[in-house]
């Protein structure tokens, strides 16, 4: 299933709706919803940081993890610490990030782990924790044999892919849940506010889906590399 | 990206799911919220049909005819027409489905299109027709040359992925928003039906996977076909 089109390219898009994504959940929970704060008698500004740390670290710097392979015009060791690199702050980012959720809960003495967001949250981090690991382990430190590598390959790929589109979803539902809380509460359902707040999830899933169109467009033609953009047989 | 499992073997698993997935919605929504009804004064029952319809059309069906050409033992043009069909039934009950949400609404005086879910969802009909339409004109009457058979075939692939990823998302999106509703007029958050609804999102999401791994997976090597499970460029 690949396309065409060049993955440079494609990857423009996404960091044009990464920056767009960016501003607008800061917009949100800064300007909309009162600003963000790890200890605060308001405990809507602890819960506030959770947004912007999973947009911001695990989908955002995780999708130029991502696509880091594919668009960047560099050797392939360099590459692939970018990779790994940048999937571990989007990582540590998801962490800290799902940490405040807890936080804000307990401190406001609601329950935890109760919501479909909740459940495939955990998930989503577990897995994307796994997926680290597994990667590092085959190819990069100590390192699978060449034919470990090859056929590690494409689930390393399938995986990575699996637990990205899961964490987009999760946005997502992050997203109509909270706002169906504001909207129970009061808040105009055709009001500004709801309108970002849609209008952030939906930059959100296109940011997302254009890293995966990215995963499966054509890597610059000038390197050394496999339909993945690297070649896993070398064992450099 | 495609993985070495036999795409009939992956498909045995999405039919238990499929199977377990239309039981646990009629469960929940014959067994907890009283009923189905095309006309009724409780308007909640007008609502049921909409989960009902959107999973056991657009999702499952949706889902049988994308893994029709990787799983029947029939020759192509008959796998065509189990393909285009089954999407055609999909399309259809997913259309009465939105239909039937939108009568809940108009009926209980709900205001229409406010919800991340709902636009997601007219979002997903629409390209649903489109790919359907496209994929018609295309590949069954009047067809297109070989060559542009052959060069539409992977948009057709990666469009209709695409479309399908979001369906099970905007499903997902459905679950949480009607339980967080029923959730905010006082159900148990650990209780039973809570439980009940979450698992059949969960179930949902796993048949979408695997309806994927299945498109990813290894067609019948005793058929002709390429890589999709099946030749574009044969013009029968
Ligand atoms: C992929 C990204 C995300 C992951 C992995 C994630 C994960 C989680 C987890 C595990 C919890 C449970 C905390 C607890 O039970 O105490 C949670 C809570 C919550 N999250 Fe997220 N989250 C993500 C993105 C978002 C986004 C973008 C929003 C948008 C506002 C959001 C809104 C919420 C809300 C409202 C809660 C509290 C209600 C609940 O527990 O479901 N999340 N999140
Ligand atoms: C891919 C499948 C689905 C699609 C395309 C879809 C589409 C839609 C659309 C277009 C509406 C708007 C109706 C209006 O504004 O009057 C709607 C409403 C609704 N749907 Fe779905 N739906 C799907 C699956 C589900 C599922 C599985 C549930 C689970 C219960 C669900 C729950 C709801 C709820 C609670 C509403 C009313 C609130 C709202 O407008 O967001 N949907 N749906």
């Amino acid at each position: 299933m690949t396309i065409g089109l060049k993955a440079v390219h494609v990857s423009y898009v996404a960091h044009f709706l990464a920056v767009l994504g960016a501003i607008l959940v800061l917009v949100w929970t800064i300007g909309f919803r009162g600003g963000l704060a790890w200890e605060s008698s308001n405990k809507n500004l602890i819960f506030n940081i959770h947004p912007v740390l999973m947009l911001i670290g695990l989908i955002i710097i995780g999708g130029q993890a991502i696509m880091s392979y594919k668009m960047l015009p560099l050797k392939k060791p360099q590459k692939k610490l970018v990779h790994l690199t940048l999937h571990a702050i989007a990582l540590a980012l998801g962490i800290i990030g799902i940490y405040t959720a807890f936080k804000y809960h307990n401190e406001s003495n609601i329950a935890n782990l109760y919501s479909l967001h909740s459940w495939l949250g955990i998930g989503v981090i577990s897995l994307y924790g796994i997926q680290w690991l597994f990667g590092l382990v085959v190819f990069f430190y100590p390192g699978g044999t060449p034919s470990i590598r090859k056929e590690a390959l494409p689930y390393h790929v399938l995986l990575g892919t699996f637990v990205y589109i899961l964490a987009l979803g999760t946005a997502s539902l992050g997203y109509l849940e909270k706002l169906t809380f504001l909207e129970n509460n009061g808040l105009a359902k055709y009001g500004s506010e709801a309108f970002l707040v849609n209008f952030t999830a939906i930059v959100t899933i296109l940011y997302g889906s254009f890293v995966i169109f990215t995963i499966l467009s054509q890597a610059p033609p000038d390197e050394e590399h496999d339909q993945y953009g690297y070649t896993p047989i070398q064992n450099e």
